[in-house]
């Protein structure tokens, strides 16, 4: 059998991505697996920056705006050509939770003789959160129903169901969803579809428009490495734009933002889900490490992040074994994100001691510890020094230092 | 009597802040009159954007949160300082327009048998929309009552009216309304108040503490000079963070954000306003950008202010008599903010055409030219020239140059 790291380096060999690795400025000394929750820095981004600091604000000021409009019209239509979108139908602008929150009620008003509010029990924190912040508006009631039960609750319950509000991929275990079937069996209960695609966008295709989603929001700082806190964005399929009646009314979703009209009356098409001023710095950082995507393939990125999962996989069973792990992602490869989850009651101590030997993954409460697999700058050797660090670590116990013991408000 | 070119070398000679205007890098070749819709550039915000983007982003990427949250919390106590608030007030993030949605319902949840939200006709547009919209949710009345009569109002409607939302400074016109007044009779009708300071903070003392203001919320691009777009803030007096109930639950106004707890428990004191993960690099502009006041006093930027928007309706009156224009800006000093409006019918080519000559001011409709004078970098000089240049584009009929009469979108 061949050993790991010779499979490593020949995977690595069959990579299409070996000459945009070298777009993206990775931390020194460190294999970062961490892209599944702030994507590395792209090269072109500083210099994006400089300028638009420079020139576009410390020359330009108030009169850049007439440049940055559109941009930010444009930003829409880059990463809806990631979503599979059609053209005019996607909107980058504030956090996913401010887009999850005009969308909720947005969908939910569409069904407005429908009470229930189907969402994953499972769902990131904010997003069941703001379902019930949204219900109690609304006067709904939230229904909790995992994704494998959801086709049941459907069928029993669909009538009662204006809005099922999903993630495509589980943010702990890495479980890619069923979206297009969920989709068609809400549709077929006449419900709305709101996506969380957070950990799905830019590792995969998504195909949003084929697969008639209705709604999608979802964040561009983590496979988008668009920086910390980059604006979030938001796809109205363009059979509900007209209809679209959302909260978060702010001047700039108005039909003519400075008109200063009486009453809002919203933007023709997906321009009306803009609500205040952009923080542009952010958002022109995001477009910069856009640039990326020009000349990659999706189903490219795709097979090659089931790659480094499936080698990831194979890793820990092999390296791992014995060691109180269990791989909770899911070995099918239709059923995978592109972070790959295990579980050990360690997992917090054992992240910060790789942290401290230059490997970055993450945790996620109570177990988990997760390691985010970016095709675009993580290699197969990546994968093969994270789990091996990790094997290594457990042996010699350095997760067991007490000063690993005391969390961190962000570890 | 003294020429006017004399009065302003005269007044800048005993301005003080000589040595701050040279913290600003202002457009070459222009007088920067766009300070009130866009503040210069400081100078420290290109290295600490180059160290954020490189360092933070690049070299220490996800684990740089760890030092990001604490300079958001800092953030916010920096701009609250700047408000008269105590410490634990202040919260910087998100869009004016999410903080005021979510500060209007958090108001008017707390007096949840008042049927009434009482708000200025004149408001900014994304002032008027979303209070309509919080309306519509919580099933109230929106009252629109312009601050002259509010008082009357609420005397003869008070016990109705559970929220006054009023701007501190007219957007259009730079009246300064008595916050302090309107305050104490909204409280003495048992109604909260929500201050939209953008067009305040920065430019005078506002003291929110003292004036026992319940609610404010506010941009920090203006007089702040954060930046195009940069994290507005909100502030929430002491006595109320504890019942803040407010419509975006995001994940990080958890009291515990990473514990992926079932239901949504606010963080205690002001960090529960926080709503999703906010654009960092954005803040960090703004927060390099803060640094300009640490040695500044905002009494003496208050003084300074009114000198400077004094001399410029000083200005207007002996250079512009008898060309149509007329001063909107009250000449009262306490009526009076930091930007001064002129009436004319050709407000828009006006301005497109002083552009042209390098003086860069801004129009609202249908028919204001507004000039922002942000003390810490605008002359007596400048506004001087401003005017003069204006004088001579009208004697000149440069606004009469067809190309100045097609709307751009930001104009």
């Amino acid at each position: 059998m061949k050993s790991l790291d010779a499979k490593a380096e020949e995977l690595d060999a069959k990579s299409p991505f070996t000459h945009v690795r070298e777009r993206f400025r990775r931390p020194d000394g460190t294999v970062y697996m961490g892209g599944h929750s702030l994507g590395a820095l792209s090269s072109n981004v500083p210099a994006a920056l400089e300028k638009a600091v420079l020139q576009e604000w410390g020359q330009g000021v108030v009169r850049s705006w007439i440049d940055w409009m559109p941009v930010l019209s444009a930003l829409g239509e880059r990463v809806g050509s990631l979503l599979g979108a059609a053209p005019g139908c996607t909107a980058v602008g504030d956090s996913t939770s401010v887009q999850l929150f005009n969308a909720l009620t947005a969908a939910a008003r569409l069904r407005p003789d429908r009470p229930v509010l189907l969402t994953d029990p499972g769902h990131f924190p904010t997003d069941r959160y703001l379902a019930d912040s949204v219900a109690r508006l609304l006067g709904l009631r939230v229904h909790r129903v995992a994704v494998p039960d959801a086709a049941e609750f459907l069928r029993a319950h669909g009538d009662e169901v204006g809005v099922a509000a999903y993630p495509a991929v589980d943010y702990r275990t890495g479980e890619l969803w069923d979206l297009p079937k969920l989709t068609a069996m809400a549709h077929g209960a006449g419900a709305l579809t709101v996506w969380d695609v957070s950990h799905a966008v830019g590792a995969m295709p998504l195909d949003l428009a084929r697969h008639d989603v209705d709604f999608a929001v979802g964040c561009t700082y983590k496979y988008l490495s668009g920086g910390p806190g980059a604006p979030a964005f938001v796809y109205a399929a363009p059979r509900h734009q007209e209809f679209l009646d959302q909260p978060l009314t702010g001047w700039l979703g108005h039909a003519e933002p400075f008109s200063g009209e009486e009453a809002y009356r919203p933007a023709p098409g997906i321009e009306r889900t803009r609500i205040g001023t952009p923080p542009m710095l952010s958002a022109l950082a995001l477009n910069a490490a856009l640039d990326v995507y020009d000349d990659v393939e999706l189903f490219e990125v795709r097979s090659e992040s089931l790659s480094l999962t499936s080698f990831l996989i194979d890793c820990a069973d092999e390296l791992l074994a014995g060691r109180g792990f269990e791989v909770v992602t899911p070995r099918q490869e239709n059923q995978r994100g592109s972070h790959v989850a295990l579980r050990h009651p360690d997992a917090y101590p054992l992240v910060r001691a790789l942290i401290e030997r230059g490997v970055i993954g993450d945790m996620r409460e109570p177990d988990l510890v997760r390691f985010g697999c970016n095709a675009l700058y993580v290699t197969h050797e990546d994968v093969y020094r994270c789990v091996v660090t990790l094997r290594d670590v457990v042996d010699a116990g350095e997760h067991r230092d007490p000063r690993f013991r005391l969390r961190k408000a962000f570890g």
